[in-house]
């Protein structure tokens, strides 16, 4: 079986100006980052920007399993699909983070023959986005030091500094560090942090922002210590706005290239889906709902945090209105849910199924909730019965969702065929009305537990004493109307990682809280949230190679 | 008067096809990024690897004073006015480090009506080669971290790490910190500490690969640490010269700009002139000299570190043979090093320029020792008098060289026809006869004698015992037969900042010595070098804006 670097390497790719031409655009309107990438200009969005929107498609998932979802490959072969149907669609996904290439995880560009390329491009540098960002975010970081150094006018207590560095590297050594030592002239001496970039609040800024002056405006407003009287410092009070702005001018561009069938992709931005809203940037999905009728666009992890934040933190900050959801699984995956070990998931078990099912009904009720219709999609796999298919189908039918079987990964646009027509029917047949879960105005505590006992299904919600002085400290300094970003495992609804199915009775435990001032929303952590992953025994960058033609192996 | 970044945002760019058309390459051969800059394709070093060679032109300088000495400014200028004379030139420099770009240094772009441009794109991110090696620097970094981490099979002695860390940025507080705190999964504790980009090894490697078999060689040859036994562990045995080369694989090729008045300016790597050899990449200068009948390229510093490494390390590695030297000075730099305070050097001072031009006489001397023709150069400012102008040319014309006055800052190409003329001139009556300075198989003491005593004008060398165990471990392991790097302080031909002029009978200290294995030679450090800058009281980066149509300023 090829593996998917190697479908990727065989593609013949077009040049990035025809994929433009797809979609009206011309060579003006582009700039080239080699033959295959392009950003868009600032100039195209005033062209565009007062063109009727497309519809909007989100594609989310169940809680992820280590049986493997597939929900960026069903969203490529999704945007593939509607090529089939001659259909205008782009696909408006999240650029992968350089690090974790190297670590276990690999890339993320989809798979098989539901793919972006060229992918080792995307996986690597790609159009230098994250370095923008962690050159900006780093920045700050030294003229905030330099500025304590310097006599500290600011009066910034060192021990309640909160801006941390950045890598995009998976670097456990720089977890924890201390800073600052040697002489008078190599600084004051502290602990710090260096987080992946994509956990930099710069990179949810730049997703949010709506353009140059919001960005601005949103990096000044970063809180990045607070001083001896406690009041917050920000970034510009530092005067380093300007320059970050600067250094994130070209990262502020929406990305071009294609999928395997040459659907456009617009690939742009990349936050965490913890600690951040896990979703491409809004200019991002803005310009595409410009430029196609169809525009398919996912969020980070499932449904419980991915499509909440997109709807709750995206939409509301964008004003952006879904018409649709596809909600992602497979039957491996319910099956594990419903308790099936890892190894024994290709043999046919309608009771596992049936007890792992209630995953994908939770996620189906949530979604509904917020008004918007559900297409639920499974990712066949060659050891799926008929009688499990079934089971599923007729479950999903019986909730009001259409339903359908996808083969993207195998086949790319002609196996998700069946997926875009049950989602045009879905946007003709019902109508979205798209409402948020929570008010602004409600306080940070009740917005915390309508997101906890609504999407999760917790039964109380638990604080830390910390947590609740922090609140209170973010309440009173103005931030109360912020909606929240919930830190919590994936793998469960519930903030326990080893709770499967549809967890009950069980209680949300917020350990810790921040506000996010620039990106605009106030974090709620549960559990331990770990921003700077490691390598581990066996890094993946043991396998990369590149050879004398520029030809890279081992990137996955 | 306008600024330089106002003059660059003023110039009328061509697309960079149009300059690449000026030196017959087609757009097959060029890989955009964005309108105003490209990469070279891989093929295009094969299809004119075998065309004759044009002439190379080194431009140097004297030591730099606070006065100023142009020398960017002259390469560029010189290259403009190759252009006015219908001569196929090409500039060839190094790429400016992002982080001094928020300090005091500001960017390294050429002056006035002599620069290269797009410059906020260029000493920003350009086409994100330093991120690049930033990326794989930091990739190695973490992979040796993890290696310790996940067993140490090899031994590592996690006291004699000698690879460190680097980001692209002025950041003091970084130069000296302790690493891996926190838990058993936070990795090991250890001082480490971060360097600037363009010190990283990497950075000289990539200048001095002469393709990617090379680079890869050399990434495996880089020495990461010691064992506990002694004996070096190098990037090949952490398996790490794949990733790094991939990571890498962009940033081989060179980049394509222009100048204000449209030559072609290929601006390539940038190591540092101290504890490198502080030249653009040999695959930069080989295509420019495949490209044009005139190449111009420079080294860091003035003649006694920059031309002394061009010639002993990147033209002894890569087989070139410069035709001529351009050596840039200034009246008032002359007589700042004849004693005159930087406040006065408007004022005509005869007598002082007598005494500080001994300086450019020394640089003279040893351009000439190295068997290249000589063309001094006086960047003309409104203050210098005839009388002063008159006296520097009869001086240079009585040591054999050709003299110009230069106002390429003022008039660009035009005002540098004259210095194209006398280059030209020289070329064709006197045939260049060079030779590097001293043999491959002297020792390493030999080697950094030589250079302290020829070049420098040292009347001996005395060593740390430290300095001296390093060169015979280096020596034992076989590292002999490399070329010395010497880490010298720029201001003075000595090893004291405060000599000016042409110090003699002076020692020179080496306080360490380390061998840059992949690069291919061994530093000898004299005092103490700075790897990681600082900001300064009022950065910069203070002053750098960007509005909402990406118009930056501030920049400079």
């Amino acid at each position: 079986m090829k593996t998917d670097i190697q479908i990727a390497q065989e593609a013949q790719m077009e040049h990035i100006k025809e994929i433009a031409k797809r979609l009206e655009i011309g060579e003006d309107d582009l700039e080239f980052y080699g033959k295959y990438k392009a950003k868009f200009t600032e100039e195209l969005w005033e062209e565009v920007k007062d063109r009727p929107d497309g519809k909007l498609i989100l594609v989310t998932a169940i809680n992820p399993t280590p049986a493997g979802e597939g929900k960026t490959t069903t969203s490529v072969g999704l945007g593939e699909a509607f090529g089939k149907l001659n259909k205008k669609a782009v696909i408006a996904l999240r650029e992968p983070s350089l690090g974790p290439c190297f670590g276990i995880k690999g890339g993320a560009a989809g798979g098989g023959y539901a793919q972006v390329v060229p992918m080792e491009d995307l996986n690597l540098h790609f159009t230098g986005d994250f370095h923008a960002i962690t050159s900006a975010n780093n920045l700050l970081a030294a003229m905030l030091d330099n500025h304590i150094q310097q006599g500290n006018i600011l009066n910034i207590d060192p021990n309640q500094i909160v801006w941390k560095r950045c890598l995009d590297m998976n670097d456990r050594v720089l977890r924890n560090i201390v800073v600052g030592l040697g002489r008078k002239v190599d600084g004051t001496v502290r602990e710090d942090h260096f987080i992946i970039t994509v956990a930099s609040e710069i990179m949810a800024i730049l997703c949010l922002a709506a353009d140059m002056k919001d960005l601005k405006e949103r990096l000044g407003r970063i809180i990045v210590a607070y001083n001896y009287e406690g009041a917050p410092v920000t970034a510009k009070e530092l005067n380093a706005v300007g320059s970050m702005a600067a250094l994130l001018k070209d990262a502020l561009k929406p990305n071009l290239i294609q999928t395997l069938e040459h659907t456009p992709a617009i690939i742009h931005g990349g936050p965490f889906a913890n600690i951040a809203h896990g979703c491409n940037s809004v200019r991002a999905t803005k310009t595409a709902l410009k430029l196609a009728d169809y525009v398919i666009t996912e969020a980070g992890f499932g449904a419980d945090l991915g499509a909440e934040k997109f709807f709750d933190i995206k939409c509301r900050m964008a004003g952006l209105k879904p018409n649709a959801v596809v909600l992602v699984a497979t039957v491996r995956a319910l099956k594990y849910n419903g308790g099936v070990a890892k190894t024994d998931l290709s043999a046919e078990n309608l009771d596992a199924l049936k007890v792992g099912i209630v995953n994908l009904e939770k996620h189906i009720e949530n979604l509904q909730n917020y008004g918007v219709p559900v297409v639920v999609t499974l990712n066949r796999f060659m050891t799926d019965t008929d009688a499990e298919l079934d089971f599923v189908r007729e479950f999903c039918e019986s909730r009001g969702c259409e339903f359908s079987l996808s083969e993207v990964w195998e086949k790319g646009g002609e196996g998700g065929i069946d997926l875009a027509q049950k989602v045009i029917k879905t946007i003709e047949e019902k109508p979205s009305n798209f409402k948020v879960l929570y008010e602004d105005n409600l306080s940070i505590k009740e917005k915390i537990e309508t997101i906890a006992k609504k999407i999760y299904g917790a039964s109380e919600v638990t604080y830390d004493g910390q947590a609740s002085k922090a609140i209170e400290k973010i309440e009173n300094l103005g931030f109360a109307t912020m909606p929240v970003c919930m830190a919590k495992n994936q793998y469960s609804l519930s903030d326990d990682p080893t709770l499967l199915g549809r967890p009950t009775n069980f209680p949300i435990h917020i350990r810790e809280v921040y506000v996010s001032a620039g990106a605009g929303f106030v974090v709620a952590i549960t559990g331990t949230v770990m921003t700077m992953p490691g390598l581990p025994k066996k890094p993946a960058a043991e396998g990369i190679d590149v050879n004398e033609d520029g030809v890279i192996t081992g990137l996955f």
